[in-house]
């Protein structure tokens, strides 16, 4: 535990990375393996994750993202895409995963199914949207922990025009929109970022112990 | 690496406590500087992190939470309360922290401050609520991971009364709003669900490589 902590201290959001340095096959399929084991509410995860190295699409997106460096310079760019909205089919497809996976019939999950459609479904659309969009950022904590463990350096984003990246990446008609994202890779030396002490706040100001 | 995805693989949405086992004292401050440590836009951490070991708090909580055994079973309850809007004196105590901890001048950091402040105290107020609401998601994400490092326990859970949440811990006049909870604690040998297989989009699913 001392480690994953050291770890954590050691992240930070990197602003300028090496463009030389790119991320191993091996290290980027831990850090997807991570993601795709992050926890969402259900176990639903109402999203996808793009990602990109790309080196026209890494320019489009920096066009979209106030021209900041890391779009480009990052080895991969992790777009992290939720359902603007929750739709039925997308209970049933995880419904049919549930089932397979655990070796059931679909009917024993008649109700546990009939739960996810009763809380998501009948919320309204905007809602829906906020609701998935929330489970992208649990996804990107387990990105961050993962990059740490790795020592590979990441920098969380959500300067950047959702619209835009979504025009991009043509996400609109997958029913999906761009929440957040992240840009992994190898810090740069001249990255003078790396230098500023951690700013967090104390224990005393963050906790209440009941 | 290997064990990091392992810890991963472990963890699961415990629904079942042991309320005779404890953590210890060590363990729970290592989970709360990992939350602590835990990324936010800007830096900001726009929320409170409530600890409740409180027998009788946990009992009021369950009774709002759709009385899931979680609450009271398991050793302490996490409860992320977001600011329910941005008050710009959030973000001058932010830029004073910065300023000491970094030893530099408060006025240097006027700009940073001014892009704060325009980014968040120009939004609506209900999207201020779910930006900061989403800052507590990657928190979520930090708390899971260090709890599976430590092979501690954990349940994320949204089902639960925010409103009444708020009004048992007192939230509403501390500016603060119920936004995800997490138990934490050691799996009861009962809870058949730590027999599940884990259920996760494959790769090809959840993934788009550009």
């Amino acid at each position: 535990m001392k480690t994953h902590l050291e770890n954590l201290n050691w992240r930070y959001a990197t602003k300028r990375f090496d463009e030389n340095k790119k991320i191993s096959a091996e290290d980027l399929s831990a850090l997807k393996e991570a993601v795709r084991l992050s926890a969402s509410s259900y176990g639903l995860q109402p999203y996808q994750v793009l990602v990109i190295e790309d080196e026209e699409t890494k320019e489009k997106l920096r066009a979209a993202a106030n021209n900041q460096p890391q779009l480009t310079e990052a080895s991969q760019v992790f777009v992290f895409a939720s359902y603007a909205e929750v739709k039925e089919e997308y209970i049933e497809t995880y419904m049919k995963n549930v089932a397979e996976t655990r070796g059931i019939e679909l009917s024993d999950l008649q109700q546990y199914s009939e739960a996810i459609k009763g809380a998501s479904l009948t919320l309204p659309k905007e809602k829906q949207a906020v609701w998935t969009a929330k489970q992208t950022y649990i996804a990107l904590g387990f990105l961050l922990n993962a990059a740490a463990t790795l020592k590979i350096d990441a920098c969380p984003m959500e300067g950047f025009n959702a619209a835009e990246f979504d025009k991009i990446l043509g996400l609109e008609e997958k029913g999906l929109a761009t929440s957040v994202i992240a840009t992994v890779g190898y810090r740069s030396e001249e990255d003078v970022t790396q230098n500023f002490k951690k700013v967090r706040k104390s224990s005393d100001n963050l906790f209440i112990n009941i």
